[in-house]
């Protein structure tokens, strides 16, 4: 479990970096994110994971994100994982919304993509331990947020470990894969024609099951030209209010899908993960 | 003066938008964005210019730079030209610091430069008026800083225009472009080879000639790796106290070029200009 420090900055008093290292979960190099605010040596700090959206890699929330100030601010570190393998060797497709760039936190069964696309078995067991390993990290202390496609990688996620994150939030996730047509193509191509195995894969589906968070904070734009196809965050407001969840889920006026709304709220979001983190 | 809206997205409750126009400086099409936060309708807010360094376009500063959140709490306009004419007319250089993303803030007299890099011209003269037509400013409260190059764009225009701009900051700036390859090669190549002729593009110079600004606010990363062989801050620390000027100048330990260190020390440098602009 070699670490590579692709590249190190200073900034807000922390430390911003690169690293890479070769998955298992994938069998391919996988780089991510990681601030480290400053700490007194020895202390460990809390850990939020931030995943991010389709297209993206580690560092767009890295360089749009807006979240320094804030993690300096309370003293948390954030992890920003990249949203699929990468490299020639792998399998890809010809949209954005699948293969590269679109691993959509799932471990795919279907061929040729079941040899890379282990985006679950990494996101949820594999780099965590990479990151308990090398950074100063209170993993008894960790919370999960996400955008749009990494809005339902930390949904999906923190409901099917319940009590792993002490805290779960989204931007503009997609609630319910099995009901758009984003999700339907990754579920469809990555997982099969079988839809009762897409159910863990759906936050709004997790709910119906059974699943539950102690609370959950949601933002979404409500100028997002994704609102109504793909994201249907009323969805998510039906499941949570059936299962009758606490869940603050917010329409922001004006705001469209991109990081200049997720930096508008970042602050929020870090401060409300903050508090239940620190408690 | 048409002016084409490029993109337009609600951020911090304002509006970060990228505009595009026809100039008559560089006989291009130039775009350049604009944020400008909430206010109450009618009423002009001071406005602070940020100008980019080599490679950069206005994308740079408005994806990383951080600045919409202080914009917003001190009610300031931010305008972030592009630095260089762009288009497949325009001539270029193989290098990275001349020709297209390196216009230097000079009016170039040296063919085949001198038809499209005047961006001093565009910037000191024609740019201001499509904002003052377009946007809320109140041309009377001008702020500018700038970063790298565009630090060595703010600290020039400012000093050869004495009571134009109520505040000047820099961040990382070209100090002395008389003194470094960067402003070698740039200076020799737009302007010529009459040395007299760069003292005016030359901030050190400029004040040795008697330029002065009634105060200075520069912000440098100590590990940033082009402090030692172009931006060599040190002269410009003679040359304000050489000349008695009022600087504060500011050598920040660990922090290296990039917008990491940018964005760290944005909020500071808005909250300075905004105190001078609604002074």
């Amino acid at each position: 479990m070699t670490l590579e420090t692709v590249s190190e900055a200073r900034s807000f008093g922390g430390t911003q970096g690169v690293y890479s290292h070769d998955s298992e979960a994938t069998g391919t190099p996988m780089t991510f994110a990681v601030y480290v605010p400053e700490h007194v040596a020895g202390t460990k700090l809390p850990v939020l994971w931030y995943l991010s959206g389709l297209t993206c890699t580690h560092a767009n929330v890295m360089d749009k994100g807006e979240y320094r100030r804030y993690c300096a601010e309370h003293g948390i570190i954030l992890v920003a994982p990249d949203t699929s393998p990468r490299g020639d060797d792998v399998p890809d497709d010809e949209g954005y919304d699948f293969g590269k760039g679109a691993g959509f936190y799932v471990n795919a069964v279907q061929e040729p993509w079941a040899k890379n696309f282990q985006m679950r078995q990494y996101v949820e067991h594999e780099l965590p331990q990479v990151i308990a390993k090398h950074f100063p990290v209170d993993m008894d202390r960790q919370g999960i947020t996400g955008h749009s496609m990494g809005g339902h990688g930390a949904l999906t996620i923190s409901l099917r470990n319940p009590g792993k994150y002490r805290s779960t939030s989204a931007f503009s996730p997609i609630v319910s894969p099995i009901h758009c047509p984003w999700g339907q193509k990754a579920l469809g191509g990555y997982i099969g024609d079988d839809k009762s195995a897409w159910r863990e894969y759906d936050a709004c589906a997790l709910i119906e099951d059974g699943a539950r968070l102690p609370e959950l904070l949601v933002d979404q734009g409500h100028a997002d030209n994704f609102l109504e196809e793909q994201l249907k965050t009323h969805l998510l407001e039906e499941a949570v209010r059936k299962a009758g969840m606490n869940a603050t889920i917010r329409l922001q006026e004006g705001y469209d899908h991109s990081y200049f709304f997720v930096s508008t709220f970042i602050g929020d979001h870090i401060a409300w993960h903050a508090e239940r983190l620190k408690a």
